[in-house]
């Protein structure tokens, strides 16, 4: 049976209170022997850009991975495996790099409910340089929290995006999604939380489905019409029959649930003409198909061809569902596609489209093209030891690296001149600054570029950045709903421009007047 | 404390038995109504296409994933959580998708151990349309591990091979793993995972690398500078006195360990100048430094005037580590750079290329340029119901893109001419077929096209598929030790044209005979 198992492997031993960056627990130990483990300290956790997915990007993010990342603060504990690791640890001289002292720290403060949290709230649209989390309390345990933090939340933003503009390019047609097969092993999990929060209406993950209080969505893959096709074969029949066979079975089993996959040997000669058949027989036993499912093949073509045959048996109401390769430049073309092609066919191409339901899969699950966001977290001001902020800087030869220094509040400042109000910028103050009138708004990085807004024009200043308690727990399905609806909300309030799905327009992201003299005050102090 | 919390979220339920999509489980129920649960069934994994990365492309994978999978197999159990998300599923027309018969079923299969597995060993080199995995055993069952299995081996396979890539670029210098903060949510724990075998020599992974019995590696980030700034800054002290201060309080810390990071403030004229001050301290006081780091800027000229300081001051053994945005891309410019560059400075480049040490995040951990492996999962045979295979084919109007059916070995074929002996082919036989001599290679697509080697031109022929059996627990430190060995002496067994990182040369997989005969003829008969 092999040699004797030293070393098992225990998820929640590496996935808890130690899943961060060994240099996060050198530095908590530095603290600690510096007297600094316990001096508050304030971080922010921003991105510096939208993604970009090589010919086209995102000009808004879904914030996204909250309520998880809450779920772990919560379940993340200092115990007996997480220290035994530490003390196992030998530095290149071969003694013990974490000493007891600092374990006893670690000990003794037992998990992370001394941070205190402010977040945007999930769904809400975000952009860049805007701190989405604000993390404050002891240096040491704020430094810890960086990476699990940062792990957490920068990927379901980044999903929660790319589903959004998925979502967008489908202009209001249904998107499942399908991509747990090649999303990135349990990160698939998130992937798929993501998708819902950025618009998709269900998912293909059966047990993260179920336990989000979702259906999961799926019918029947090619592998079910290849076993009727081998079984027809064994007994002297062709493919077609088999494939026939598999239909009659499937539709018969889940009469009112019918959505059969055609293409597994070919689309317009014998899954189209089988599929037929087999809805007609369902409608003869007083079941109404679902429709039917395109996975190969130029999409739009055969969207237009399988549509006029459903219309031409009678079955108007079918779905036709999509999949294969989607993401939001495809759906794109398949749309332009069908919108050209049907009058050939003497079809209405807004049929067609209405009918159309897209499976969104590996591009969606990995955000193909950009598969990262660039989320950092930042150190953005400490005590002093009396109890007053220091402002932190992080220096940089790009100008656009530098960090806004400070503790700071998030304004969505929204504008209007002609009835119709849209967002027009988010403005970074500084905490008990009181915004001035007309309103200046700085740019960031390049002196003497500013806005001037009148009060006249202003219709609303909302702050985006809310308290989070982790230890609050949420109702999960809730939490997706809500998320959902804050979405499409915000969107509302931006302007298309900025949705735009290629070279979209930038929004603003400005610092106040105290923001910038700030900023420049420590600049030139370094 | 909000509403009441009807759903709160247990990963181990979301990823336990159902971490499958949907349609697994409908057609597991259709097979079971049908008769055919139990009908023995071959599934075989395989990739299709390398992963291109836009313009850069694999010639060859490397094989992970099976230890994990393995563990997933072990523990996924048809338990009460997992059938009652079942029973709870309602169709279309408000009654039960899932009726008691099917679900009897599941709990008296009770687990996935009536399935048997082949698998080639995780680190071994392979190619595409290649079986990696083979599940024979029960359909229901061997339909519903579909997508697990997909899910785990496929992005192991995937990031395994871009670290080998990595690593290859750096020309033996070593490559540490860095990106969990921006891999994808809990992947990256099989992100850290597959990079060690694809051959980075650590992780900074801090949990997971002591589950798995290797030592995390980090040191310090750009935050514990930043501290120590700000507060010098409160004291009235400069950013530079207080990046000294921090310096100097590490040194002491970690005198055995001290690595630092000089680009916080300027790399140069700061962090470098500081490094010394230090380093020279702590020689005096009996300790050697490890070296510095850089993370910002321009690395390749940062490297060669780094080391010259270094040298400079006397600390020729202290090694560079290079981090920020690196891939096999940006590994191998700025070998050239530094090639081209050092000299100007009268620096050895040699010397200075001695000294690298990688720390590859984000690009690695999310094979930037392709986040996927299009990995399959295609029935090739199923039980008559006499005990004899039914050869099962998937056609496709892409040559390319039909499968090979049949059960079947794969074997590698080495040969040499000139002394040096190197794989010249893998090969896709039939169970139970004698290899023809001389061997005939028959193109997997295009008819005519062979390859016929003499047998005094082969010099090995070795079956890749072993037996896996995920009941046998392994050692999960020593499975990693022996994938990467496995790796280092594959790849020496490879002609140089495979491994390269541009363009590389295409390996010949090939049909037997027997097998090219068995997809033609299914080919005719649908």
């Amino acid at each position: 049976m092999g040699p004797p198992v030293n070393h098992s492997f225990d998820r929640s031993v590496a996935e808890g209170v130690l899943y961060t960056d060994q240099y996060q627990l050198t530095m908590a130990q530095l603290y600690h022997r510096m007297g600094l483990a316990d001096r508050p300290s304030r971080f922010e956790h921003f991105f510096r850009r939208y993604p970009d997915y090589g010919r086209h990007q995102a000009g808004y993010c879904i914030n996204a991975g909250a309520a998880w990342f809450a779920d772990w603060v919560r379940s993340a504990r200092f115990d007996d495996p997480a220290l035994d690791h530490l003390r196992s640890h030998r530095n290149r001289a071969g003694t013990r790099l974490f000493d007891d002292s600092f374990l006893d720290y670690l000990a003794d403060a037992g998990d992370f409910s001394s941070l205190r949290f402010e977040a945007i709230p999930e769904g809400r649209v975000v952009h860049a340089n805007v701190p989405l989390t604000v993390v404050e309390g002891p240096l040491a345990l704020a430094q810890l929290i960086e990476t699990p933090l940062l792990n957490q939340l920068n990927f379901q933003t980044l999903i929660a995006t790319k589903a959004s503009r998925v979502v967008e390019a489908a202009q209001g047609a249904s998107v499942l999604e399908f991509g747990m097969r090649r999303a990135p092993e349990r990160g698939a999990s998130a992937a798929s939380r993501a998708s819902l929060i950025g618009g998709a209406i269900g998912s293909s993950a059966a047990g993260l489905s179920h336990e989000l209080g979702f259906t999961p969505s799926g019918t029947h893959a090619h592998a079910m019409v290849q076993v009727f096709m081998a079984l027809s074969q064994g007994s002297g029949g062709d493919g077609r029959q088999g494939e026939l066979d598999a239909f009659r079975a499937y539709a018969n089993l889940y009469p009112d649930d019918c959505l059969l996959l055609v293409d597994t040997i070919n689309t317009i000669n014998s899954g189209m003409p089988n599929a037929l058949i087999v809805f007609a027989e369902l409608r003869a036993a007083g079941h109404e198909p679902v429709g039917i499912r395109l996975d190969s093949g130029d999409l739009a073509h055969l969207a237009v061809q399988a549509s006029r045959m459903l219309d031409e048996a009678g079955f108007d109401d079918a779905s036709v569902v999509l999949s294969s390769g989607l993401d939001e430049i495809t759906i794109w073309q398949i749309l332009n596609q069908i919108t050209l092609e049907a009058p050939r066919y003497d079809q209405d191409a807004t049929k067609v489209i209405g009918r159309l339901v897209y499976g969104a899969g590996t591009k969606m699950a990995t955000s193909e093209g950009d598969p990262s966001l660039d989320g950092v977290y930042k150190l953005v001001a400490i005590d002093d030891g009396t109890g007053s902020w220091e402002p932190a800087i992080k220096l940089s030869d790009t100008p656009a690296k530098v960090i806004n220094p400070g503790a700071k509040k998030v304004w969505r400042i929204y504008g209007g001149r002609s009835g119709r109000t849209a967002a027009t910028a988010d403005l970074l103050a500084q905490e008990g600054e009181t915004l001035s009138d007309p309103l200046v708004l700085q740019h960031p990085n390049t002196e003497g570029v500013t806005r001037t807004l009148q009060a006249e024009h202003i219709t609303e200043r909302e702050e985006l950045l809310e308290p989070f308690d982790p230890w609050v727990e949420v109702d999960q399905h809730e939490a997706i709903v809500e998320a959902r609806a804050r979405r499409v909300a915000d969107l509302e309030r931006f302007d298309p421009g900025v949705r735009r799905v290629v070279n979209p327009h930038g929004y603003h992201v400005s610092l106040s007047p105290e923001s910038w003299a700030l900023k420049q005050s420590l600049i030139k102090r370094n």
